[in-house]
């Protein structure tokens, strides 16, 4: 695991501690349903990463990007299928989803080094 | 297949006729790929559509989504597949998403009957 | 109360009945979180209802926006309280929101009638 | 002038007054400044009406494309350059402006008709 | 008040002088709207900051967020109205506003210490 | 050229090449379109960035905005034009817009020292 997947594990799970430690139950549901929706049920895990995936490349949310394709690695999924969730993102959200699918291949090729 | 939905497509289908028919050849080169990213590939076509679905629900483009939902449920999406792109489009993209998922979860049905 | 709101109320509690008699539990989950976070608190109802209305109005959606109008009117908010809010919002979310406020508006007008 | 661009025109200018009649000075404020901004200036009007419509589209908001393109046709935009601007917005936007572009079409040659 | 702070205020007010240098009235009347809408009126001043803190949130504008962060912190907000807010910009906009939620918390709470 | 122009380009230009050096028809296709739309036709060069760079700032996209900025001072928009179109992409998108406005502007007065 590279050091720059590390840190972002690292910092997004004290951020995430830091927010559930705070008194607001209604946040504390919303977390717990985020984590709920991608495990395995009719689809599987693989596929829901991949839907994870899509959804914040087309909302061009970097950091949701960066969760999902570290994601989608250590759940197998492959090049030609990561590719083919870009080419789709990026036909769907237009040229603007073009920096972050930039982004989203150089993370997935360090990944893979 | 419902009026409903012999009317969506017919419509799509003229209105489409009309903007090729037009002199660009950008947005023909468009067209052509908007159908090429969904064709069977590492990522089998349902899958795909599914794709299709969920970024087109958290971008709220209700004539998408009717697409999509025709198409998932056409290449065989079971009921359950469905609902669990209708609950990541949900969490990913928030309430707003909401109303969409109502007339979608409407129109699944409506094919069903 | 007038027919357009009745008619509102009733089309949206139909399909929600619907979206929840569907077997998935991450979906009423969601729409049980949707309904707790308006609820007095440390601030109050009419407070959340107002940033639940400027909220889908820089969203723009308008079946948000019309629920919140609905609920704004029936939780005491005033006209110029709901100026404000209106005000707010397109100075947030640009020009893009006006069709939305001229919509807003035409119903909070009707509903005084 | 069609039927369905002088009924647009008509609500459109109804509606205006309405929100304009309220007392909110700075709603008052948004809409000058929202005229303002595209009349001759260093870019002429045309040039300006092609930005108000490309943003639109971009932005998906049916009504303001509606206006924009009237706006266009009227100012002297020619079918070339309103299918260029199509193009861009589409390239910009995605497959999810595709159903705008096929309403901002169809609308353009009803007003050529 | 924290470097981070002091250092995000200074930084935006020599970027708004440099902008508002320029020769363009429209840009000046947005800027002088911008401020206006804050102010004290049928709703305090407080409550604005909170409207302005969650549509913010829904669209993800990160120094939208630190402005009005600030904001309310200076004007009084508590820690409890704090999160509730952030929990309707949640449920509103969907997961992809976790990452601005995160951020946003921990400026709070920095703030605090 | 400035060297934060020049790191720009060179990052953009090798990420482009690790994105293009894959093996996806669907993104190769979609690239080619991108640069396609942007050249002279029936409306110049020239207004195509305008029209490049006002929907990218409406969508908020800092890196395309940085692209269209860059592009327009070298194929020759004047102050008084590249003002006008932040001015309408300001009043189109909103007040979420002026961050972005900021580092416009700055990049843009960078590159005239």
């Amino acid at each position: 695991m590279s050091d720059k997947v590390k840190r972002f594990k690292k910092e997004r799970e004290e951020l995430n501690q830091m927010v559930l430690a705070r008194d607001n139950i209604d946040i504390k549901r919303f977390f717990a349903l985020d984590n709920a929706v991608y495990r395995d049920g009719a689809l599987n895990a693989k596929t829901k990463e991949l839907l994870g995936l899509a959804t914040s490349l087309v909302l061009r949310c970097d950091d949701c990007i960066t969760y999902h394709v570290i994601r989608a690695r250590e759940i197998g999924a492959t090049d030609a299928e990561f590719d083919e969730v870009m080419a789709i993102g990026m036909v769907v959200g237009g040229s603007i989803t073009i920096p972050h699918v930039r982004r989203a291949e150089q993370l997935w090729k360090e990944m893979e080094d």
